[in-house]
């Protein structure tokens, strides 16, 4: 019989214990395992073209544009259809990309180590606001920027990175970021000023070009996500650590693809459990509405996976300005996760809660048994290709899929 | 007769509606007016040398070497005492300096204008943590690193300065940071971080060496007080704004200069009130006890004047651990400060507090009916010149001064 207790104990404990170090950046053919140049790598669970929704569809076009394999998007949209493009999570290759999180062969990818257990993780470059690859826009300007990004920017970020010889320790900038109002999903303003302060004086000693220097100093520092995906990936090594526990009924991946929502549970292997989407509820960017909202999509509940994110919410009660909500309703977020949760974070912490540790591993059985749904922070897309952003808000998985699981651990375990 | 509430409405509108900038970096005797080669600026209400803590004495013994006005400590302890240096309030001369606050007139100042009201204020550079002026060292080690940010750093920030077209908005740089977790006096994380956004790319533009800049950006990302004096010198711009106003009973400064604590009140002129000051309680550094502490000293208490500091507490939840207390006391220092203020800041807000604007503008009145004297937020000096800071902690100005003034009002205004 299994000591179900001990298993999310050791599982919530290596989670905890997992010491995330940004070591650098590379080309991701170079340094994602299996990846090849006709496979892109996507958010959430395996899907296929057909099931797309609008802006992975976007973000899928704009990366066969980017990587030049197509000339045209009637030439990228023929190819995903004949079946020349592969897909696969980026969960499944080590990484984990927001919103769409597309990532092709050629795109530039940090590379965080667990330095406690030795796994490693990935994340592309976070391109900032407005027209962006990863909400489904692919215009000539936004391939421009990811051109930028990855062959002016990169080697610069590539250079500042092997400059430093310790790298940086994620879980200990996390944690100083829960105390400057982030939660590190939807709020990250402190945790990028904090990456940049690491940064620059790096960045003084390699770059070579002083207006690159200045347009690299000034896009990091207008950009208050670009320290997202080192901490996406950051996440992701901590959930990974957790993984494959036997036994272990706790949630070590939760991703969107846009048109599902799937886990992966420790103790179950790499088996995806999917349904459909819910659509997030938040407050829209000037011209949007309710109507224009894709379903939830993105690798970005990583975050809330290992402790952070929405289930950090009353750390950063400035966030309601930008998801809709109160300071009140913040902190009651927070206090709902640790009804599922196995654990109080040993190194995140929450000031206004008496520095208690943030709610660490979604318990499948607490999920199904009190009916309580982890609750994510989100940004919300466009559900057509080529728009981007519409706006931020909440959102909750599907209860179905905590059900399903719970289903197949009793099968799995002869309960 | 005099109408007090429509006086003091005036007052702390003006104190509100200041807009500092941060507009250059200047030498002393250059931009403070009055400014002479003899004279060093101190912190708080007039003192002679015979009076000086030693905190005080530390700053003037090292500010005499620094500008090769002495050679040694033995020459330059000799000058103060035959009165062959002039000694003035920072205050009195449109400028403020944390801790001791000796300012000499080779030393470089920022430049901060209100461009609602078009009045200035200045502040010198913050020199970081451990053995440093301000808190009454001299050694060599301490005075070559002074020279090191007069000398290196201060014309790549005076060039970086110049270069932005618009200057720096540190009203609104103080209004982001409160919803960052500080308090904007004894915590000032988030607002030097954003200071060093938004002056990296322009130091990337202007520098002219590499390792300088390397230096530069290095010091002032390692350096969580850095906005700390810009920041003084905001307050001091708005506090000034607030002051003359014909008939108003509010603070108009607050500042201690290690032995007394000083208060000008807006409708009684530039009169000081003082008393002796009280000692903080709060922490200790490792190897020092409450037994080394000197009294309250510095002009930082600005920003509780201007509505910040001890003030806004309950914004930065997370102080508590450097100053020795807990987040519900924080969120209480702030609920207190409602009852002795006139006005809910309109551009300064706390998230926890349902974005409630912070307590502003002092109401002696109101201090002596209830019977609260303001609260501050306070790095604290060893009483030995030359040792430099060994705590943070909280502390209170003496019930008298608020007493006196009132008393003066009666008289000046016929009550």
């Amino acid at each position: 019989m299994v000591d179900i207790e001990r298993a999310n104990a050791t599982a919530v404990g290596r989670m905890m214990e997992a010491r995330p170090i940004l070591k650098g950046l590379a080309v991701a053919r170079d340094v994602i395992p299996s990846m090849k140049d006709n496979l892109l790598l996507h958010a959430g669970p395996p899907i296929e073209w057909a099931r797309m929704s609008g802006p992975l569809r976007g973000a899928v076009i704009g990366a066969l544009l980017f990587e030049g394999l197509a000339k045209t998007e009637a030439a990228a949209t023929a190819m995903a259809e004949k079946g020349l493009v592969e897909f696969a999570p980026c969960h499944e290759h080590n990484a984990v990309g927001p919103m769409a999180g597309v990532t092709s062969a050629s795109m530039k990818v940090y590379v965080v180590e667990n330095i406690t257990h030795g796994n490693k993780a990935f994340s592309n470059l976070n391109e900032g606001y407005g027209k962006v690859l990863r909400y489904g826009a692919y215009s000539d300007e936004v391939l421009k920027k990811l051109r930028w990004m990855n062959d002016v920017m990169g080697p610069v970020l590539a250079d500042a990175l092997a400059a430093s010889r310790d790298g940086l320790d994620l879980r200990a900038l996390l944690a100083e970021a829960l105390h400057m109002g982030d939660e590190g999903h939807n709020r990250n303003k402190a945790g990028s000023l904090l990456f940049l302060k690491w940064l620059a004086p790096l960045v003084a000693k390699v770059a070579r070009d002083r207006q690159v220097e200045h347009d690299v100093l000034q896009f990091l520092g207008d950009n208050a996500l670009s320290i997202l995906n080192p901490v996406m990936a950051a996440c992701k090594a901590m959930a990974d650590a957790a993984h494959n526990i036997e036994g272990s009924t706790l949630v070590s991946t939760m991703a969107r693809n846009g048109t599902d929502f799937g886990i992966r549970v420790s103790g179950l292997g790499d088996r995806w459990f999917t349904a459909p989407c819910e659509t997030p509820q938040g407050l829209w960017f000037p011209g949007f509405t309710a109507a224009d909202a894709n379903p939830d999509i993105g690798d970005s509940t990583i975050t809330e996976t290992a402790g952070i994110g929405g289930f950090a919410m009353a750390a950063a009660p400035a966030i309601v300005t930008f998801v809709g909500s109160t300071p009140k309703d913040a902190t009651n977020a927070t206090l709902e996760m640790y009804e599922i949760t196995a654990a109080e974070h040993k190194y995140f912490t929450i000031p206004t809660l008496d520095f208690r540790g943030t709610p660490t591993g979604v318990d499948i059985r607490k999920v199904v048994e009190k009916g309580i749904p982890p609750r994510i922070n989100t940004g919300i897309a466009h559900k057509q290709a080529g728009v981007g952003q519409v706006g931020a808000g909440l959102v909750r998985p599907p209860m179905k899929i905590f059900e399903d699981a719970l289903v197949a651990y009793a099968e799995r375990y002869k309960f």
